[in-house]
């Protein structure tokens, strides 16, 4: 097999270190690999695999023959994508900049595999929240199709980058401690509350985040009836995201059925035995793959529909394992691009 | 006015130590005070109005000669409630134990104040996640009828008592200090994590808080037809819980219609302009008596719905505002108990 030249943008953030996890976990064959960020964190040191490299700020010489970019997202990706795709080497970008322009595919392994095939250069990975959710809907859709969805979510602070995680630590400290909160990252005290408005509010009165888990899952499926309506809502939480999610099919399907369904579905957990207390939580989905699902339960008010409860860790499958795995797609259908 | 005596049953806790500062606040004619609590409280000193009160523990001669019992909910109420009744107390009781008996009024003041006249002796404060639902669901019902609700909760520590906000302090402390956090309030560490299982399993894998929402909420509006579907989540907030509902209306009502509906009805509070990201947290809604209703947007995917984020403080509004307004509705009805 052959070993391929890597680089990594945005390198130092938290998606950016959870890329490096995940590739070293996955032994995905790095030959050459360049870490690169913003001028101001260029000059660290980042150890992969035991060997120490030093960020570069992010240049257009940063491509040069290169055969993958995995992008952690932010303003480089505007900046720097399409002039990496231009030359030659396949993007891979977690921002949410190219995820709805037709020419480019947005793609969850699991889901739309395909779709990597149709590249141009350029491979978005969905939003977090997104990634989530579609992954046990695909399998409710396949066997059962799905009319519409309800979803109520619970998104961990890391979700906002490794400042949304000192944050909390320092608003829980600053609480307990008596002393003055001061939000910086977020727009209000995370310690201890809840704040229903994650990115900038948009058409009637959804946020972008929102908007997100209705349009990207639509284009993921490839299929505009699907009815979603999204509220996205932050917790006093690490690392994480959760979703109650109520699914409306087109068919009826059982609990029976749909716990078949998402146990076979690769990259789903089924974890429901609420006997033994067996649920998802964000405490213990945290630096795991895989996205975990419970709680599933016949909607008594509606004869189609179920309710789930789905947990997984939104810098692993929610952004950094969906990146690689997508990489590890681009290999396989051998669709880098030509130099 | 008159005055009248009054018992508390379970003083001692949070949710009667919360209707004692609601009886002050609101200057409920209080003639005699009576403060009751298991045997383990007895003889702790308690003020009420800058006057000290001995706990007494709670016996059947508690009731002789009272007017109102208010019982802050456990298994007294079942063993005192019907005893005080007979005795010619009107029991106000905070528990579950009678809420869906047929012989006993369930209220919400602002909903169905006019089921207070059909007591027998013990009227029944609702589950304060039902509570909460109710108040905005009614000012939507009035309106445009309502099909369907799928609601997702996210419920404070403090539903789970004084132990419960204790808890959550505890394992905070546990986790910034790197030390082992032992659960024994709720089922896991509830720092940090969110638990999706509140009170036990029931039918079809929903919990009994669950199916409360479900059947309180049909008891309340006189109203079988109306679907519910819940999911109820315990997360890491100390007060105040909070509700991402989703409504289905049986005709169309449009959000400036809802908007105004809602600003009008008695208790609600519609806290909603995104612009100036103004809408209900948890963190600011507590201590209040209110239900803050904000993030309301037509639902995209379903032309006759809703979505809304309704927050409340469960320990007041949640359960002793509202067992204090029922009790002034005994009084204002004069439908006290006969001795």
């Amino acid at each position: 097999m052959a070993d391929y030249k890597v680089v990594i943008v945005g390198a130092t953030g938290a998606v950016g270190q959870e890329i490096l996890q995940v590739l070293a976990e996955r032994n995905f064959p790095v030959g050459e690999l360049k870490l690169c960020a913003t001028a101001r964190s260029a000059g660290k040191e980042i150890f992969f695999k035991g060997k120490s490299y030093t960020v570069e700020e992010t240049t257009p010489a940063s491509f040069d023959g290169m055969d993958i970019a995995l992008f952690a997202g932010g303003a480089a990706s505007k900046e720097f994508g399409p002039l990496a795709a231009e030359k030659g080497v396949v993007v891979i970008d977690n921002s949410s900049h190219f995820r709805l322009d037709p020419q480019v595919p947005l793609v969850v392994p699991e889901v739309n595999p395909e779709d990597v095939k149709e590249h141009r250069g350029i491979i978005a990975n969905p939003n977090c929240s997104t990634i989530i959710m579609v992954v046990p809907l695909k399998a409710i859709y396949d066997a059962a199709g799905i009319k519409r969805v309800v979803v109520s979510t619970y998104q961990a602070v890391s979700g906002a980058g490794a400042e949304g995680i000192t944050e909390l630590t320092e608003h829980t400290r600053a609480v307990l401690d008596g002393k003055e909160v001061i939000p910086a990252k977020f727009q209000y005290q995370i310690a201890f509350n809840l704040i229903p408005h994650i990115d900038v509010f948009q058409e009637m009165d959804y946020t972008k985040e929102e908007w997100k888990m209705v349009k990207e899952t639509r284009k993921i499926l490839h299929d505009d009836t699907v009815g979603i309506t999204a509220t996205t809502v932050r917790v006093p939480v690490y690392r994480s995201h959760s979703e109650s999610i109520n699914v409306e099919t087109k068919r009826k399907i059982t609990v029976d059925e749909a716990k078949k369904v998402l146990a076979d579905f690769p990259g789903v957990v089924v974890e429901d035995d609420p006997a033994n207390k067996k649920y998802p939580m964000p405490l213990f989905t945290s630096e795991k793959d895989d996205v975990f699902v419970g709680r599933i339960r016949q909607d008594n008010s509606l004869d189609n529909a179920l309710n789930m409860w789905v947990v997984a860790d939104q810098l692993r499958k929610g952004a950094a394992t969906n990146a690689v795995q997508i990489a590890e797609l681009v290999i396989k259908y051998g669709c880098l691009g030509k130099r």
